[in-house]
């Protein structure tokens, strides 16, 4: 049987149907040598070696994770891989394999669902991961289910494991997207270092897995804000935290925009997520290469465990975002 | 530290936020011995033993796979958890972890997602299954995202090792939850037995095994309508199956609802999904114990690969539904 003809660039996923749509989309996934069965049965077969597996599981909502209007398809898709990834990544494990589910209204244009699971393939294959199995259903907004399936070939590295007496260290650039969120949202499109950022970020996935060999004793990914995760990371750890406002780097794109809007740069780097850098302690000493020690981990104090410090004190903006 | 207290019987998710609740959910997930780690990190960190792992996703969305009105939220989490269990016995496997996304309008009952979550434990713990990790969200309406991992311990069946001359059987209830559905379509909320039935299958948990040990070739879940999954079956195996229509049972409360609906009961049986029945293929001779044989698999005829006919004839009822 000839494959059916691609659908027209107006097609809807109502023109196209989900069958049709599930071909077109299946096509766009490479599967790697350890997937026995990819998507299409009632369940993907993946060969694994025993040891540590690790999962994650993440949902993107239409109008609250991305818009439509500031972000394409493949931007949007290269993040939802991102972020999933990325949350391996701070275990220091890595993907091997994916699921996606999207729920789409009817008038999704086909070619959006298209563009968006060419973005998920690419971001995947920078890890060598497979896209194995999805869901596709009608919603009236669009939400996007991404679950990342992984290994870790060392113990991995938990929230936990903070002891007072440690650095706090950061790697990766941090601040930028919430920069390009911040301008987007004022309608502008420029610093474009800052929106490409916020559109497709680029998490270090060799970093995760390289500061676990190196001995991190606790690291998490910065996605709703370095505050905030700071503050998950002491408080399953039962320590505090203090952040150091000085350690950090203010590049000319972040200072730029802060002018411009009239915000503390700082506080971008302090309160904005979604660069998917990484936030570990290790031992004192020198950290790993690619780590910048931005703090220190304490006993806790008045605030009790969990409290996380600027500068030695309460810190007054956004520490990050909650979901209600 | 005291455990939050419980949150008022009318509280809504924004009443209660993202952290309060999760911390509710969770202490709700009883966690098996291999879970190394549970929900709260970045991932959860599984210990498996080597060999085929199963991995399927699925989604739900309010107003179309389930109404708030016509089944409790406990209901709504069995039956979430179930279409997924029953994806991987469809392949001969058992379920050992599955996350969970919940996305939500901030006005939802927290108590709703709790009870939710309670439904979806329960289901889970037939099979000693772990919810493992999850993710909750704000969204117009609810949409629910289920991955599930498991093991296989012999050679998965797939959909696609049909061959001509072998039989075609059935195993579990088929067309109850239709049944229960379209009564539910109608306003009414009897027969009792149909309407439980759509509220919360009940899947044979232990059959995929037992069939896959028993020398099933192909086998498939049925969800979307038993003539559909003969087709996707067909379609695979690249075979025709012809399914008999006087093997079907059609128990009184079918019999009921087609007299009072003015629909034929078999309709219900070949059309209906929902119920989680396995439709599989053995070589002949007598099939497993709880099997009842429906059909036979053909060589490819005129309809080519992928046709299903029902005694021998094209069928012109509703073969399962699509989702565009």
């Amino acid at each position: 049987m000839a494959p059916p003809p691609p659908p027209a660039p107006d097609a809807t996923l109502s023109d196209v149907g989900e069958f049709g749509l599930i071909s077109e989309l299946v096509a766009l996934f490479p599967q790697g040598e350890h997937v026995l069965v990819g998507p299409g049965d009632d369940a993907a077969v993946l060969r694994v070696r025993a040891g540590h597996v690790v999962v994650s599981t993440d949902l993107m909502v239409e109008g609250r994770h991305f818009r439509r209007d500031w972000a394409t398809a493949e931007d949007v898709g290269h993040r939802a891989a991102a972020q999933n990834l990325s949350d391996l990544n701070a275990m220091g494990g890595r993907a091997h394999s994916l699921t996606v589910g999207l729920a789409a209204p009817a008038d999704l244009p086909a070619a959006w669902a298209i563009d968006f699971a060419r973005g998920f393939a690419a971001e995947c294959a920078l890890v060598g991961a497979s896209v194995v199995g999805g869901d596709l259903t009608r919603a009236s907004e669009v939400v996007i289910a991404v679950t990342v399936i992984g290994a870790c070939t060392q113990a991995p590295v938990l929230r936990s494991g903070a002891v007072p007496g440690q650095l706090l260290a950061l790697c990766g650039r941090q601040g930028w997207a919430a920069g390009g969120l911040a301008v987007l949202g004022r309608g502008f499109r420029s610093p474009r270092a800052l929106v490409d950022a916020y559109r497709r970020p680029a998490p270090l996935y060799d970093a995760g897995r390289a500061a676990a060999e190196a001995g991190a004793t606790a690291m998490i990914d910065i996605s709703d804000g370095l505050l905030a995760e700071a503050g998950h990371l002491a408080a399953d750890s039962g320590v505090a935290i203090d952040v150091r406002s000085a350690a950090f780097e203010l590049p000319e794109p972040l200072q730029a925009v802060g002018a411009a809007l009239g915000v503390d740069p700082l506080s971008l780097v302090l309160g904005g997520g979604d660069d998917h850098a990484l936030l570990a302690t290790f031992d004192p000493g020198s950290p790993p290469e690619g780590w910048v020690v931005v703090g220190e981990v304490l006993a806790p104090g008045d605030g009790g465990p969990g409290a996380v410090t600027v500068d030695g004190a309460a810190y007054e903006g956004a520490t990050g975002w909650t979901h209600f």
